[in-house]
């Protein structure tokens, strides 16, 4: 067998690759009851006296590396950032292993860490530690990025995947699609008129403001595989449904006319700054409020709710319903 | 600028580029007061209430990918745990983000992960968390691993690379030069008739039984550069120098033929299982003992101590003096 490009393209190829080899082949996988390689959460914590360490690790190889929006610095310590945040966990550390390719500009890499540092400080999180390999210029092209996040929970207020229940509100906390979109409409050199930008930042705040309140259930920030992965693997780790309305989705104008142009479903791009929550019904207006005042989550939406059904299921623009499947594979070269 | 094979090679002019353009341009590099990037230290700590947490990071990009005595994966997690290990800490998990480039054997894989497997048995460390992407065949060869290390160690009690006091004691845990010259005369092709073997292996065995003595004052792993490079690295922290006694340094007979062929310094190359510590003068001896009982100690030995002098000083096997230098760059093209 030979490793193809959509054993890494985040859908059910890549499940099967990393059930088959990865997991069977393991035995160690968790520290002390923590969640750990099995769960395929967005990161796993070491359950401490007080609290649990949560950690998360992503190898980042965008194309392009600078991007309408941001660039590879950005993403690498934004998309770690998130990661550890939709468990719950106030991120605190990132640690950066990067290989660059021989030749690559040093004024590229400098802009890169100069991206590396704003998210940084946005997010409040310090690098603390870091390893810079060169590799052959004909072995590796441009530059990887591999960054591990580091934060802390009060001990059972941890967020895992499995958490939603029947009847939980599902939150999207702004439109989806723009980061894949931008960035597939700038590598084809379509000349969209459009100021359509990645949306890459740093979510904690937002979840911030949403754990406050106090009903959250389960979190997740829809990256590779776009909401279309993320509602579904939510549902089917909490072994249950959803009804999502999709006239509540928050999709901007240029997303869908790119994507109808280049021929995408902007429910299975990457998204680079948002988060899928389920939330307590009850709690689930006052969550909207709270995450509508952060810096990033003013069009946040209740976009529909946890059921019994055993499917993502999607209540039409035209009143029809019909299944969300998760992708099978990305629909796109790889944007994150 | 361009970036060069010398940046990420472990020396001088690797310093220069993490200084100038890394350490630079990044404001927040440390969390709570703990060790952060500026101190350059095998890996960084979080404080905590009781303990600090310590983290590691390493890209690897090994060639060979399988070598005598390991692979790749081997070398990703005995080489992640061993930098949290030489900070006093112990192991406790590992986060595993791998980058395979499209077309990489299945079967290949598979055995990686094997490896890695084994190493996390042997260490008692999990890998609790990871990330998969495959790239274009023609964008990276073969695979990039980048493991980060998690472990604890009580306040107080963590091991700095800057911990050295004049009258210390310095140990080293075995043979040097195994790995790097071993891979080399492998890939060179030479067909020395031995049985030299990459020394590859967790050190935390041996590191507790010294920390269990209780005169352990500073530890490094000698990776890249060798023990020319850790000597003069805890030596320049710590404001001090060293007098080694170059009989002392255990050398497998293998290696010194073998790094005549190829015009090679042993102390310059890579080791991937040894540590040098110094230890307070007074349990020197004690230390040295409990290493000797460990599995990969028995060759231990005292080769030296440390001085108020400024450099790393050899008493040569002829009985004159040299002073022993970090490398500038690898004397090698990477090999771990």
């Amino acid at each position: 067998m030979k490793i193809g490009m959509s054993h890494g393209a985040g859908g059910g190829i890549m499940q099967g690759l990393i059930s088959e080899i990865i997991l069977e082949n393991l035995k160690n996988k968790s520290v002390n009851g923590g969640v750990g390689l099995d769960d395929l959460d967005d990161g796993a914590s070491i359950p401490m006296d007080d609290y649990e360490i949560v950690v998360s690790t992503d190898s980042h190889t965008v194309d392009p590396i600078f991007f309408p929006g941001g660039d590879i610095g950005t993403i690498s310590i934004a998309g770690t950032v998130n990661d550890v945040s939709v468990m719950g966990a106030k991120p605190l550390a990132i640690t950066n292993a990067m290989v660059i390719s021989e030749g690559f500009s040093g004024e590229d890499f400098e802009k890169i860490i100069k991206s590396m540092d704003a998210v940084c400080r946005e997010a409040g999180v310090s690098i603390i530690t870091g390893d810079t390999k060169v590799m052959e210029h004909d072995k590796l092209d441009k530059i990887i990025i591999a960054t591990t996040g580091i934060g802390i929970v009060k001990k059972g207020e941890i967020k895992r995947d499995s958490g939603l229940e029947i009847g939980n509100k599902i939150i999207l906390t702004g439109s989806v699609g723009d980061h894949g979109i931008s960035l597939m409409s700038y590598r084809e050199g379509f000349g969209f008129e459009t100021d359509l930008q990645s949306d890459v930042a740093p979510v904690w705040g937002m979840v911030e403001a949403a754990l406050k309140v106090g009903g959250v259930t389960a979190m997740k920030d829809p990256t590779r595989g776009g909401i279309a992965n993320a509602l579904n693997e939510l549902a089917s780790k909490s072994g249950v449904g959803m009804l999502i309305d999709e006239e509540k989705i928050p999709l901007k104008a240029e997303v869908v006319a790119a994507s109808e142009m280049l021929g995408l479903d902007p429910y299975e791009v990457a998204n680079e700054g948002k988060v899928v929550m389920g939330v307590e019904a009850d709690k689930a207006d006052e969550t909207l409020e709270a995450i509508r005042k952060t810096k990033y989550g003013k069009d946040a939406q209740i976009i529909g709710e946890v059921t019994d059904n055993v499917h993502v299921v999607i209540e039409t623009l035209l009143g029809g319903k019909r299944i969300l499947e998760a992708p099978i594979a990305d629909p796109v070269p790889r944007v994150c």
